[in-house]
């Protein structure tokens, strides 16, 4: 049941031994929620502590600086920035039907708790969390400004994406001024790249290749990648959206194999082409900008064919 | 002579056939305050006309577009963003002491011109026509909040860096209300990379080589990179950032050829190491963060090799 802002910092404020959910492959956003919840709770007196079925990478370890670990049997469950069951995760799947209260920014969130607030317009669900901990009374201190900076900045690009809103640039001013450490913040998340992920950059740039004169780019990921750089799996993270950031590339093509050898396809378009037509061709689907399709036997150079055949004929319906 | 903000937006409104001149190597910032203050001074019905001693780069052509060019014998001469007389260009020298008013975010400013408001807190020289504009009661237009937005942008890394304070915040959110397309602007600015520079990222992610154990990154740039990769000079500019971002360098060292053979180093370092200290040993200078100097009729082992060793010897009083 969809309730208010005022109610659910209300239900907050009425609960006690309150254990926090993130979602899994947890980012800054849901990792800033639950810190700041946890940071906020603990200062009102109250009991809290905190669950996600994966660990928290290292790069948001700052997060929970501080914070006390505390043991009790949970009398409330809060899920932060969690939009749906699937999104648990394995060590957390107990958890999907037992959830009092989900705090959550995706328009798609699956009413999987008792109650909910989801505001869609927020950009991160921190901005959920700074609205909510100030209706609970909660003195922002610098640590939970850093907390709610953090999934605000991480979650749109640090002020890049079209989710940002005017309401999104006046909370940071104010988080700034509850003493948010905004730019080393930033320098962390944004300005500092592990030897891993050069790695994974360097072979990238190395593999692009570009058809049709610069308008569609594409890249081949090998299974084995992963191994032979010495990287993670979190490393690739975004690689797809590399070759779409290239100066007149209206295709941006990444082909992954699977450790099953299965060749997955994610297209990402500009207009006038249409990823989720030429999916389509291959039985997949997605949203006109982006999509997805997967093969299976066949080799990387095939798969390319394919889908450059597909792209051709599409350009030509354009006129490109 | 300093005046107040008041008085700076008093002297446009008096003033009329204003000319407004931007600085060389001209970028987001200045352009978006020279375009913006154009636009403004036309619809009070003034003219204005802009210079700049060097093209404007095709990436910030669209704030101009639209922009009725318009010939007369200047009345009034205002720069925006122009930190010092060195910073008009060859093309401009000639104005360097016709200045009627000087609006700039610098506090080195040179004081060249006969009024100035300078600013030091403002993120970027648009922060501070944004207030003029108002000042002057001047609507804001969509396109005007499009040039003010590209500059507080540009010059703040997309809100990354220590100079964005909450006012920073706060104007970008006034911006979007007043019709700014924020995230089209961010896209072009920051998504959108050239061929040139992806073939420059290539180069300099082949080229960067590792000592110390990771702690020092050199990388060398020979005279002839910019006509081997196909590339201008100006999809050069950061490359010497690029070493530093890595994770755990604590020296990021870059060797540029010049056309005369002469070997330009640039030194950026991470505490406890100083870029100032070890670029004296070679006659150079500069700033415990960043530093320089210069060698002649060496080649890049050799220069390579006495850095290195000079990095190595502070390291060692660091205990490193």
């Amino acid at each position: 049941m969809d309730i208010t802002l005022k109610k659910a910092a209300q239900r907050l404020l009425d609960a006690d031994d309150i254990l926090i959910l993130s979602h899994r492959s947890p980012d800054g956003d849901t990792l800033g929620c639950a810190s700041a919840l946890l940071r906020g709770l603990h200062s009102l007196g109250k009991k809290a502590r905190f669950l996600c079925s994966d660990p928290v990478p290292k790069k948001f370890a700052f997060l929970f600086a501080g914070v006390e670990e505390q043991v009790f049997e949970p009398g409330f469950i809060v899920s932060v920035d969690i939009a749906d069951r699937q999104l648990f995760g394995k060590n957390l799947e107990s958890y999907t039907e037992k959830v009092d209260l989900c705090l959550d920014h995706h328009g798609t969130n699956g009413d999987f708790a008792k109650e909910r607030y989801v505001d869609a317009k927020a950009s991160a669900a921190c901005e959920i969390l700074f609205q909510v901990l100030k209706e609970m009374q909660v003195t922002i201190s610098s640590e939970i400004a850093d907390c709610l900076f953090t999934g605000i900045s991480t979650d749109t690009g640090c002020f890049r994406f079209g989710n940002v809103t005017p309401r999104t640039h006046r909370m940071a001013a104010e988080l700034i001024e509850l003493g948010a450490h905004a730019a080393d913040i930033n320098r962390e998340m944004y300005d500092t790249k592990s030897r891993a992920r050069l790695e994974v950059e360097k072979y990238v740039l190395q593999a692009l290749t570009f058809h049709f004169d610069g308008k569609c780019a594409v890249l081949c990921l090998p299974a084995s990648l992963v191994e032979e750089l010495g990287v993670e799996e979190g490393d690739l993270d975004g690689v797809a959206s590399m070759s779409r950031q290239v100066e007149g590339v209206l295709v941006g093509v990444t082909i992954r194999e699977k450790e099953d050898g299965m060749l997955k396809v994610s297209l990402r378009t500009n207009p006038p082409m249409n990823a989720s037509e030429i999916c389509a061709e291959f039985g997949g689907g997605g949203h006109a900008a982006a999509a997805g399709c997967a093969f299976t036997g066949k080799t990387f150079d095939e798969v390319k064919g394919l889908l450059l055949e597909a792209i051709a004929k599409q350009m030509e319906r354009c006129g490109l």
